[in-house]
């Protein structure tokens, strides 16, 4: 196995209207993979502005793991897609949390239009990104300096990678586990999934 | 659109230690189709046994809409899998809610390890059905008169189908999606969340 192997913590953050696919696909990832490797590689849980119960899109109710206050520190931070996210974009709270979180963490993971609050965070700035096919006009509009590109299922810039639409998420997480613990842990994930990864054209890997 | 036009509910039954993926996946699917036509397709909701949370595996805190006792009349009942499914084997107030819910239900459709409850409560027997991979020996165990099928995503037998490992059941739900209202609904639904589905070899339809 390959790369570091500290555990990492890896924070889902989870608000109201949150698409249930965008966090749960990679909750389901780390957690079969860290399940895979005893439990040496992933610590997963969702992390929410209060302790209220997230009502996720279609009334899936959420009680989240812990408030952005109190989390442990996220080493990576995951933020998903849906409705919910046109609201965050006003609220200076979560924008700020990710920002700060995001300077002190080994990466931040978008899916979908969580690709929003990158932008609107300015964590987008000189990248190359992607979200779902119906949002990357109103994308390109709050990352005017982000290279939007589209028909790619996730776009990795190093510490920052966005994800397409809803099940794209779970193509990425499957890549960042191989990223960080190597190709085997990645394909023993997928395979306990019984899940066939989607690359993006190897022309286009940053 | 083909299909009766009747909006069918879709309970997905939910307990502790259910597989993340195994019920949100038939979850994302059926109310994407539903958002997409006008709330005309599918009302989704959970059940649980009792009204307390369900903590899903990897320490997922659920709530669930309904008891078993409470909920509205399924039309479609998804039964999830995940390692909780094995203590499941031995509660016959859910066995029995299974059974009775499943001979006035239009169909059952289980997800991964949710066969062996499908095979305990009687109802795989003269069908063709398959499970995770890791499963098949105890599912065959368990449901000596049926043929348990390998290397497929899901098999089909009308009123009651089964799917394999984990993300198969995004693939299954996808089916059931066209079966019932028509490929052009199951197509939009996988377009919205950037899915391609796997399907079974032609051949081996039922």
């Amino acid at each position: 196995m390959d790369g570091a192997m500290k555990r990492r913590n890896v924070a889902i953050l989870i608000f109201n209207d949150v698409e249930i696919l965008d966090f749960t696909g990679p909750y389901e990832v780390f957690s079969v993979a860290d399940e895979l490797h005893e439990h040496l590689l992933f610590n997963v849980y969702t992390v929410a502005e209060r302790n209220d119960a997230v009502q996720a899109k279609n009334r899936l109710s959420i009680n989240p793991s812990y408030t952005i206050d109190e989390c442990p520190k996220p080493d990576i931070l995951v933020i998903p897609g849906g409705d919910g996210t046109r609201s965050l974009l006003e609220n200076m709270v979560i924008l700020t949390w990710i920002r700060q979180t995001e300077r002190a963490a080994e990466m931040i993971l978008s899916v979908c239009t969580g690709s929003l609050l990158l932008a609107k965070a300015g964590i987008l700035d000189g990248l190359k990104a992607t979200t779902h096919h119906t949002a990357l006009e109103l994308l390109s509009k709050l990352a005017p300096q982000t290279e939007i590109l589209s028909n790619i299922p996730y776009v990795d810039n190093g510490s920052v990678t966005t994800s397409a639409g809803v099940s794209t998420g779970i193509d990425m997480c499957l890549f960042v586990v191989g990223k960080i613990f190597g190709e085997e842990a990645s394909r023993r994930t997928a395979h306990n999934m019984e899940y066939t990864p989607v690359h993006p054209p190897s022309s286009t890997k940053s």
